[in-house]
């Protein structure tokens, strides 16, 4: 099959790695020329071109910018294919994207591949990254089915776990899990911050283990990435802050009564809770 | 030197393993008699007694029990000591304790150890668990110089970084850097659970992956734990938790009301913060 793949970051890059091996002919797209080089010596694409017309014969395209570049990218492409291209996407938040993309491609699905690296680009590519990690799909009841048909084997192929919902769904659900995690752990990094005693603050940082690293490591993570999902999955995030904070109230309010019981009970209930998130 | 460790659990039974090791005598006392034992069988001890009584000859006492224990246990160990005796415990939070016991044995300094595991108790007891880990003393104006000297060797002995600050300080650190994040990643669970619509519940625990199970971590840690932090550093969480809701509520505002440059600037600064607080 020809595949397309408009983005050559960490995801376009190790898709293209894995379609490769399996004998598909990946044509990739970036805006610069440098990657298409880099992508063609790596063996991440068979072919590359900083022009969007290197994709008319592609049968399925894979748009794997940034959020923010997922639309204005979807405009510049459409002219360039023909009716049958499927085209699907690996964006983060999905309601807005498929929402705006299926009524200009009526052969979209919106996909996202739940699969990560501490670092981004090319060069972090690999082969396998998608590997028992799950692959939301989120087709609409106007879905083409061959579209989904064939981006689901696609997945499959890729050894990914796939999961297919409404993006509606999708959205609420990785705001709890991604999204709002992002703000609860980068607020805990600005509240310290507000310490306003210099030797107190010196002291909380050097005695920080590994139980306020962990809590605080995805709020130390990429700020483009934080933005963007809380711009593109805003009503998502916004219902699960309010949740969280009614919650934080609650434990605030026990604290100050001393209602031990009531908070025992609580602890208790998340301790509970957790393993079910675990893999 | 004769070194009595009262409550043989992780932390008591390594410190009377190093503290063995280095050639003292350790003398233990556990309130249940099939622990002491143990404690003779591991080696953690010399001997080991369910009587504080059997702490009479000894040069220092580090009290190992729960938090919430500490105070009556000192209360019963004063009638068998002679003055000369230093006492000393390992509670995570200080003042209150500090302030309780000093009156009562003048002899006393209090001490944080902050080495733990996910187990707990005598079995995952070991040698060396507090090497390079952070060992805090809270001298006040009135703790004897030997009472600090003598303390202040072991925690050397145990290639502990040694820390010495004020009770208040320390508990103002530790409610930031392990108080704190405990009841911000308890509540995240929590607030997850509030989730209504069950498919949303599921998809959210099936996709969840290291961001997730990281800052929730310490949410499902012992319930135990969390509560006694909350008891016994009650002022320091509450003053961090006002300080930490004042931060979501800004959040909160900048992605209501679409504030992306303010919101980039805020997880610019997260970023750039977290490093301080990693070893």
């Amino acid at each position: 099959m020809k595949i397309g793949i408009v983005g050559l970051g960490l995801i376009g890059g190790s898709l293209g790695f894995d379609f490769q091996a399996q004998g598909h002919e990946v044509i990739g797209v970036s805006r610069r020329e440098e990657t298409c080089q880099q992508a063609i010596d790596l063996g991440v694409v068979q072919t590359a071109s900083t022009h969007l017309a290197a994709l008319e014969a592609a049968e399925v395209v894979f748009l794997c910018t940034p959020l923010d570049r997922l639309i204005p990218i979807a405009h510049s492409l459409i002219p360039h294919l023909n009716s049958a291209t499927i085209v699907t996407d690996v964006g983060s938040a999905k309601a807005t994207i498929v929402q705006t993309l299926e009524p200009l491609w009526p052969n979209f699905i919106g996909g996202h591949p739940m699969a990560g690296k501490a670092e981004s680009g090319l060069t972090v590519a690999q082969g396998g990254l998608f590997h028992k990690k799950p692959y939301v799909l989120t087709p609409t009841a106007q879905t083409p089915n061959p579209a989904l048909t064939t981006v689901t084997g696609l997945v499959q192929g890729l050894g990914a776990t796939l999961y297919t919902c409404p993006a509606e769904a999708h959205d609420r659900a990785v705001a709890w899990i991604s999204h709002l995690p992002v703000m609860v752990s980068a607020s805990l990094l600005a509240a310290c911050d507000r310490e306003t005693d210099a030797q107190v603050q010196t002291l909380a940082q050097h005695l920080a283990s590994s139980g306020f690293q962990d809590t605080s490591r995805v709020g130390g993570g990429s700020p483009e990435l934080g933005v963007l999902m809380a711009r593109y999955n805003r009503a998502a995030i916004l219902a699960s802050l309010d949740q969280y904070q009614a919650t934080l109230t609650q434990v605030h309010t026990w604290i100050e009564q001393e209602d031990w019981s009531a908070l025992t009970a609580f602890l208790e209930q998340t301790q509970r809770q957790r393993p079910a998130y675990l893999e």
